[in-house]
């Protein structure tokens, strides 16, 4: 088969063997944004030359403004939860092949808003499948919009958001602060800064406040604009952690790209929590298992139909 | 005397009487941004006509990027410390004019960063010699960046920043949540949505985390998007009052343009916290009382040189 991981704004498509092995992997930048109107042209060229008939795609591809909008499915929400919300959509450019598309996973919080997640789900199935699917574990998937999950009696039993990323984004780019610092692509990723914000972001206080730091610090020499943008970095995941790691602090599995990942280990550790980190492409291993889910319902459905 | 108020993004004179009544005022967009490299000209122009000798001028005029840098004056700071602080500024271009800069205010918080405002100062010295020098008053103007101040025995004593205004903006304009909404200006100032987020920030958690409601409510179809930017501003609003608002819960005055007073007028009274509101064109007043308390201040000094 093939397992397709289609962001906002990246796709990665993986070959796998019949036992899940990646035998080759192509990315690009078509995302769900740069491929509005031409969805299938673009997965007919991603995946030209390869011979498996089988495509399962995980992401924004399902959203509304994907290819074919495929609804959440809530918690708590497993292995069979997911695979049975898939939906197959009709894709007469890939002839011979089966296009399906896997649900995002909903919370539907009592205590405050919905939250949501389109990608991540499948990247967290691969990585409880790795730890054992009969244990609880707290999983985070930093990014844009980062997500933190609860895996426990074998399906994702909460979920929350932050939009550290895109926050961080915003203010090193357009704030009154990024003027404080170099110019974008010219940061350098200094540790003793991004601790310090990690710790400041800890002493109590709201991050609107916690921001005007890096003004003042900067105003009064006591921190340099080329690290001013690692100190931002500290406060913002700092205020991550301190609003959704669990209160027991357990020990924290960080799915996600290596440099980002890192960061979050080093805040971690700076509040005495251990992580493990692991790569985004669970979400082949994710997909992998979804699919023998889904072959394994379709075989007990025929036999139910038999007998 | 001529009083000017003259900040980041505006200036505005103020001719004042010998009593420190407002006979006219001019305002232009010409502020410290804009008038980069020729701010005597700019000077000039606005007081241009009026006999006054003597310009007191209070912002951004006053920092590194202004007319001439004055050195902030620390808490606790009243009256006297902040006229001792002013500065008088070259003007050859205005003949028979003098030119005066007031320092801003900074406050060394001990636990956390170091605190600063430029402008704010003299508001809010106007303002307490109307409510009584001798009490103690919460003060907080609301704007790009938030500024809360504690006046006590005489001056000001605290001074916190929530940079609730700037958040606001890149928000509603540069964020993934701002494709949701409206065409900026297309807004309307909807007070249940409003009410919605204020409360909705009061219910823990961290900023991060409840930016991300504006998304899923628009999602689920439980915040319609033309009134998602005023919940927007009421999230952002409800965080600052949660970090700045002292814990016992004083009431407040309010110190600003009147649509944005009056919204946090509204969330305040959601806490059941009392406030009174201030029109900015105190800092006049707090002007006119510093270029008193400084000529008292020299005939003082005169007197102790005459004896």
């Amino acid at each position: 088969m093939i397992a397709v991981d289609w962001g906002t704004s990246s796709l990665r498509a993986y070959r796998l063997s019949s036992e899940g092995a990646v035998l080759e992997q192509r990315n690009t930048d078509a995302g769900v944004l740069a491929s509005q109107g031409h969805f299938e042209a673009v997965l007919a060229k991603i995946v030209h030359g390869w011979p498996e008939a089988t495509v399962w795609m995980a992401g924004m591809i399902g959203s509304r403004s994907g290819w074919q909008e495929v609804p959440y499915v809530a918690c708590p929400a497993g292995f069979a939860a997911v695979a049975a919300g898939m939906r197959q959509v009709a894709a007469p450019a890939l002839p011979g092949r089966r296009v399906f598309i896997v649900p995002g996973v909903s919370d539907a919080v009592a205590s405050q808003h919905p939250e949501v997640m389109r990608g991540e789900e499948t990247q967290v199935l691969g990585l409880a499948d790795q730890l054992g699917t009969e244990g609880r574990h707290v999983i985070c998937l930093p990014g844009t919009h980062s997500k933190w999950v609860t895996w426990s009696d074998g399906g994702i039993v909460s979920l929350r958001t932050a939009m550290t990323g895109e926050l961080y984004a915003l203010l090193r780019r357009h704030s009154l602060l990024a003027a404080l610092m170099p110019a974008v692509g010219e940061d350098v990723d200094d540790a003793d800064a991004f601790a310090r914000g990690v710790t400041d972001s800890q002493r109590g206080g709201v991050l609107g406040n916690h921001l005007f730091a890096v003004r003042t610090h900067g105003l009064f020499g006591t921190l340099a604009p080329a690290v001013a943008p690692s100190y931002l970095s500290g406060l913002l995941i700092g205020h991550e952690l301190q609003g959704l790691l669990p209160a027991h602090r357990p020990s924290v599995h960080l799915i996600g790209d290596a440099a980002l990942v890192q960061r979050y280990r080093r805040a971690l550790a700076l509040l005495d929590v251990a992580a493990a980190t692991h790569a985004p492409d669970l979400c082949a291993r994710g997909l992998f298992l979804l699919s023998a889910q889904a072959a394994l319902a379709a075989q007990a459905a025929h036999a139910a139909h038999a007998a």
